[in-house]
């Protein structure tokens, strides 16, 4: 199973992702309720491994005997935990349509695996596209956490940096530390130090100097919510890597699911995004400890994610295929059959 | 005098910048050693202060008596405790010349005295040039420290936003937290919060989202070093912030003394970038505590500034005028006259 979810004894574990890197412990999720504090906690976090950990989630519910107006109650629940990542949702209609159509617990826990073992598959057919973009020499970029931790599989953008080390290419990340999270500078320097990946941490405001001392050959990113038209939600900061990789010429990549794409909507503006808590930005919070250095009056703006214009987009690497501008332009995103 | 140093009882004291802004503590300066200790460890910092903080140094010392070669030793030792910032080296030099001239300590410390009250001048001068830019209702982004902690006046970019405000203008700024060292989230926010300047905290990777909302109007930074081409180094950050600015048509003005330019040098290629310690990226340590998030065995790089080319430079504001892109292209910059 993946890094940071597994079943034991029928019960649902996760690697409580807030302790790492300093204690990798494995909590129990209690059910729905637990769940969603989790999400919102972060201790389960990436958009992908979200919707696998939901469903998985109302899996073990079915199979301890839940009703059909308690799953359907806890799928509601689940799938408004984060408002950005639209995996969840699409993982938690699928069980939903099951529930509505049979109700009955088998199928619901097959439907749960299914979610479960697609991500896996997934993650390793956008890694074998994107691994083709990265050569040996490359010095990658990268934002955020993208890996084995946000997946069920290898992960997304880092799953494809990955992909490319097992391939033999010698590469080296930057990782941005991610500020306010710092999941650049605590799960993808972890992730990259058992993988014997080298790797150099940065902090966010240091790429620009990066990229113009020519340092930084190609950029990978996950994203959150895909729009038909190109335009993407990623954690915060991905935006201002996009201007900034567009103006020194560099490719700029989006390593994504294909449940990623919300094709109820026409752009970027009609993402959501989720605005998070003051003390985020006022300090640091972690098993590493806790600390506040900014005055406790301070107003503070917390977006945990931005919006990139699809014409910044060299190419979204989803598990379907490559789609380069030109596809994009000719609509390709609205089109895609889901697998 | 300025906000954070003073001289009492014959004493060099300053303002401890780590301890801010949980603890206002004074500290006496011991001598030349000290003082290059303290600049290192950024408890004196803001190019514009530590080159007036040097000056009274020597000051003092020749004040009660030190030689000519004890003087011209400890003006070198001081003239390289920080590599980036040029106004450190200027003022040193002032300083030896007058040794080597006269070597009269009254002129010395007269010397060291004209530095400081022509620094609170030239803010003055800089504040009312810069603030002419300032409209009511802008909202104003600024990154890292440059106000009455930076300088012996009122600051530099942040002495244009308190004129601004001092002018009536209904201004809003926009502070960057300025990783590693939190410049923006401990001084800028401190300052802010006292002159009663309404403000919203953000981590250095926000600023390129907020700007595309078009919700910041204008740009000011200071400078650590100016080449008369128009190049300037100042904080890590500042480059992609002026990418971002051109790339949304902000207007982004450099507010600096004429001494941060340096006659000696044709290009910001050639101004060193002084790499700081690894422990500042993995985590952050100060009055408010220490704490390390990131693998302690982590490759990191830590350039403490970075260098924006001239044409991302909507004009420099410095206390002999305004410098738009039409006069820095005619050399106006090479050709300031050193009031």
């Amino acid at each position: 199973m993946g890094t940071a979810l597994r079943v034991k004894r029928n019960t649902l574990q996760i690697l409580d992702q807030q302790l790492l890197p300093k204690q990798e412990i494995w909590l129990d999720c209690n059910g729905p309720i637990h769940m969603v504090q989790l999400i919102h906690q972060l201790k389960v976090r990436g958009a992908p491994l979200i919707g696998v950990a939901a469903a998985l989630c109302l899996g073990l519910m079915a199979e301890k005997g839940s009703s059909t107006e308690e799953l359907l109650f806890s799928a509601e629940q689940l799938r408004s935990a984060r408002p950005t990542a639209v995996n969840l949702m699409v993982c938690i209609d699928r069980i939903k349509q099951v529930i509505d159509l049979s109700g009955s617990s088998k199928e619901i826990v097959a439907c749960a695996e299914q979610i479960f073992f697609e991500d896996v598959a997934l993650c390793d057919r956008m890694s074998d596209f994107g691994a083709q973009f990265i050569q040996s020499g490359d010095n990658v970029l990268t934002h955020c956490n993208t890996g084995g931790l946000a997946t069920a599989g290898i992960g997304t953008a880092l799953g494809v940096i990955r992909r490319a080390h097992e391939q033999g290419k010698k590469i080296h990340v930057y990782v941005d530390e991610t500020r306010p999270l710092l999941q650049g500078a605590r799960l993808t320097t972890w992730e990259l130090s058992k993988l014997g990946i080298p790797y150099t941490l940065i902090c966010d405001n240091m790429a620009g100097f990066l990229m113009q001392q020519r340092r930084i050959h190609k950029i990978v990113v996950g994203a959150d919510r895909i729009s038909p038209n190109g335009d993407f939600a990623n954690k915060v900061g991905t935006y201002s890597l996009a201007v900034l990789a567009r103006h020194h010429h560099i490719p700029f990549y989006v390593v994504a699911p294909y449940t990623t794409i919300d094709f109820s909507i026409n752009s970027g503006g009609q993402i959501p995004i989720e605005e998070r808590p003051a003390q985020e930005i006022l300090g640091v919070e972690g098993s590493f400890g806790s600390v506040c250095w900014a005055p406790g009056e301070s107003a503070v703006y917390n977006p945990a994610f931005d919006v990139t214009p699809s014409p910044f987009v060299t190419a979204f690497i989803l598990d379907n295929g490559v789609f380069d501008q030109q596809k994009i332009k000719l609509g390709y995103l609205s089109n895609i059959q889901r697998s």
